[in-house]
């Protein structure tokens, strides 16, 4: 392509909205325009880059299933039927935009996020007969997402393209038997696109669905939106929401008790700004959060200062479908304080208390006080506070904490998912009703899995893994062009170059622009094509050959060029 | 492909709302399934079709625009810069489907039907200068419309997938001048996937934007939804809508006036029932309908019997902004009757009567007596009712009509619009204050044309156009497959030719079932695939070959299968 037939050029400012390293290089370098937060244009570059992604996920894919394409409309109804219509909070929904229109049909349609009520009941039409499984399809295509925020460029998006394929299986060991076959496949994904080495399986949540971990494959990157806890020896990582933690211990086994005793601290509800009022580590404080369960229960919840409650982990160990924070009025009534002054002495017994593990094995620790303003300090374990049956882990982990298993600190790292697989088992096939018929003629339970892999969201990863202060930079097989070819005032060699690069079948964009040399070398770094091929006066008959990640430059000739960029 | 890889078999029986030849076909033939009216999943053997269309479009385009993929999603307020989001009346619009994703966000989006109000900002953002242009951008996305209706298949769908393409001039010549050319690439288009022979070029309105035409490039078949009116010697075609009518004289011109007379015939309203009652030709009674205009007028207008009023022929006529029937109240007040009965006799002054041309040229004519349940006849011109200054032509055309500049009796046909041009001159350009800066600083006025082609509409076209009695038939360039392999108890040998053409690069679909061979046969035919090639005991070391649009086999060595799937 010549420079010249893009009519969408290179832009040295972006909108200030445009926070994230992978928005603001790739509107610089016109590879995308944001049309609004979370949905983005493709524009002539970007949509090059995205086709070579999707192309290999394809390759890859087609080796394990087989390619359809389902519809972003679907009727409500068979999402009425699974009942997520009202829990996916994600979830879009059309209808007619005007009065024209409603006029012409009323009919309002889910706008699909996801695809597991579109394709259990097309599979179910087709496959009936143990003879018909298993049965693996997928599609590329563009999903939509009612997401609340959306500012990390192409890593979240309201609007954005996906891979997602579904497996149906007759027997959970089948399930588990393609779900590794995956596995291989996604990992061959990553490597293929470039983040083979930066990209890791982590354990996650499997859901509503499973008490199995689900899998996601999760990028190491600054950008990343997820926290992932590392056991290196065990080569195992974790999303932080399913990560089991163990706080670092205080060491403080051999401090004397001291008096336990009730203090005033007006208005000191935040941990760090108590411990400060005490003269005491933040450890030693105690958070104290009271729950209403689903059944209409008030439970306590305890963790040590300096951590948060995960409200998942607590709803295992409480047991409980849904959880939420008491109310001032139930709390002012259980505890008779205000917010902020619970603590696990002289609760009702009717309230009862969970302790995180990392509120053990400490002394002299404080709790609030069950009265408005007061604290209890010098709590200790028995004398104040029997022991309980057992101590939980409930705690939002956080960097410091400990595999209680090998009892070694967590590697902490950010990431960001690129592709996922989730073992449905029977979610979707018992909501349809769908089963199998057995050599006996007998239905039977249908298993099924998901597998996502994000291709627009690859394109911004891709770019916050390798791009550098001068702009993208582009692994080959996924850029752009191959060869960025510079003239600097020779137009005619740099057709001729450039017709020569064409005929070899390599993809070449020529900067055929009546523009200074600096500008032209400028926006080469920018759109960080693999290498740029310069022909001046001072080359000669020889091309000066640069890769976009070297400084180094030397010469060639046009024989060595192709050579290179084959 | 092996036949038992694709989970999607086909099936004998079909849904019995799916009433047109390619939705059944295709459905049949398990290319397409519906999950609800208007809206098509793509299941394997379908995608490949639409690929290799979608491929020979891109192929097209790239010559003479360049690609890129906006979103389905856009803000409101572009669509409200327009107006249009108020006036299209197929357009859509999303928001939250539950309280959680509104919770999260209560942004409405619209869903774009067509790209006019995406395009032109970001074009605008890109090209200033004189130097810019022209700019050509296209994309090949799926599209969302609330059509009221959709029960012709892929012919009309509530998502579907299209090509679109936007142009940006600097004067009308050059608008006019890419027109050209894009009119040479769409007939490119239509040739290579088939339908060249079989598609015109037929003029359209040019509704708000111009009074040029736009020009529809329709397939010729029987599903078609359009009427198109064609003058072969001049080798124009017009859509219904636009095309020029004269109706056929009734050469009464020595029939002898009669008396005009009043005649009472109870509740005929409709011009057969009152013909067959008065015992005259359909022809020779007349249709008056009220109008009201936009500027609070009511008008009359006059079609013969057997004609309809064509109201956008009419607002032209009459120069309004909008027309619609006159209320009952409104016609009682007018014409002293019940509606049916009113005629271009004794109408009040204010109201203005407007005769269409095949009103003309009559003799001993009926006319609604403004009576009701009264008609009057032997109505003659300049005795009983004065000749109008002016005759004009706002019937709907029909079979039978005369292009009026020749004289000749048009064809008429059904015309399925494959695709369509149109100049859009500045309209989108006009809302959104797009200009560029000419050669002397001064902003200038920029033109814009639109360009369309239905890809998946594509698909059903050509199932109409080529099916026959035993199933779909599938140009060469367009199969799912070249070859339909199908081994009659040989699987050996059956596998050893899937091998050979695998190798060979021939797409390939072999039969590998363990069925009957009529079973076989039948769902060759049904799938379409251009040439079958059987092994049975009965071919030795030879191969059975048949074209699927003929009915003779013979039989080939593997080399001469080979040559001939080339």
């Amino acid at each position: 392509m010549k420079f010249t037939q893009n009519p969408f050029r290179t832009t040295k400012t972006v909108s200030s909205d445009l926070v994230s390293k992978n928005a603001k290089l790739l509107t610089q370098a016109s590879f995308i325009h944001q049309e609004v937060a979370g949905i983005y244009t493709f524009l002539p570059l970007g949509l090059r880059v995205l086709n070579k992604i999707e192309k290999i996920i394809r390759e890859e894919m087609d080796k394990v299933a087989i390619e359809i394409q389902m519809t972003s409309l679907a009727p409500k109804k068979i999402w009425e039927e699974t009942g997520r219509i009202n829990t996916v909070d994600v979830l879009m929904k059309t209808s007619g935009a005007n009065e024209a229109s409603l006029a012409k049909s009323n009919t309002e349609y889910v706008l699909n996020s996801t695809h597991e009520e579109m394709v259990t009941p097309l599979v179910q039409e087709f496959a009936h007969s143990y003879k018909d499984f298993p049965v693996a399809v997928y599609q590329i295509q563009t999903k939509f997402r009612n997401e609340p925020r959306a500012k990390t460029g192409l890593l979240r998006c309201r609007e954005f393209r996906m891979k997602d394929a579904y497996s149906f299986h007759r027997s959970v060991e089948d399930l588990k038997r393609y779900y590794e076959v995956m596995k291989e496949v996604y990992m061959t994904v990553f490597r293929r696109v470039g983040l083979g080495d930066d990209t890791v399986i982590a354990l996650a949540s499997g859901g509503d669905f499973t008490t199995d971990y689900s899998h996601e494959f999760q990028t190491i990157v600054d950008a990343g939106e997820d926290t992932l806890f590392i056991v290196k020896s065990k080569n195992l990582c974790f999303n932080r929401e399913v990560a089991p933690s163990q706080a670092p211990k205080l060491n403080d086994d051999q401090e004397e008790p001291k008096p336990m005793t009730d203090v005033e601290g007006i208005g000191m509800i935040g941990v760090d700004e108590l411990a400060k009022f005490l003269q005491i580590p933040v450890e030693k404080t105690t958070k104290t959060l009271l729950f209403e369960t689903d059944k209409g229960e008030v439970i306590a919840a305890a963790v040590r200062g300096g951590y948060d409650v995960d409200e998942e982990k607590l709803k295992k160990v409480v047991d409980a479908k849904s959880l939420k924070l008491a109310s001032a009025d139930v709390v002012k009534k259980v505890t008779g304080a205000e917010v902020g002054y619970a603590g696990p002495l002289n609760l009702p017994d009717s309230v009862k208390v969970y302790f995180d593990e990392s509120t053990s094995n400490r002394r002299n620790f404080e709790c609030g006080a069950n009265k408005t303003h007061y604290h209890t300090i010098n709590v200790n374990w028995e004398r104040d506070l029997p022991l309980p049956e057992q101590f939980y882990d409930f705690k939002v982990a956080k960097e410091g904490d400990i595999y209680p298993e090998t009892g070694e600190v967590y590697e902490v790292k950010r990431g960001c998912e690129v592709g996922n697989i989730f073992p449905l088992h029977t979610k979707f096939s018992k909501a349809f009703n769908f089963t199998y018929l057995d050599e006996q003629g007998k239905p039977q339970t249908l298993y099924m899995g998901c597998y996502g892999i994000g291709s627009s969201r690859l394109v911004g990863v891709i770019v916050e893994k390798y791009a550098d202060d001068k702009g993208l930079v582009w692994p080959k097989q996924l850029a752009p062009f191959t060869v960025h070819l510079i003239d600097i005032q020779q137009h005619d060699r740099g057709q001729e170059i450039y017709d020569h690069l064409q005929a070899a079948g390599i993809e070449v964009i020529w900067d055929d622009r009546d523009a200074r040399a600096g500008e032209k070398f400028a926006d080469a770094d920018l759109i960080g094509v693999p290498y740029r091929a310069v022909v001046s006066t001072k080359t000669g008959d020889k091309i000066e050959l640069k890769e976009r990640t070297s400084n180094e430059t030397q010469l060639v000739t046009l024989e060595e060029l192709l050579e290179r960029a084959r």
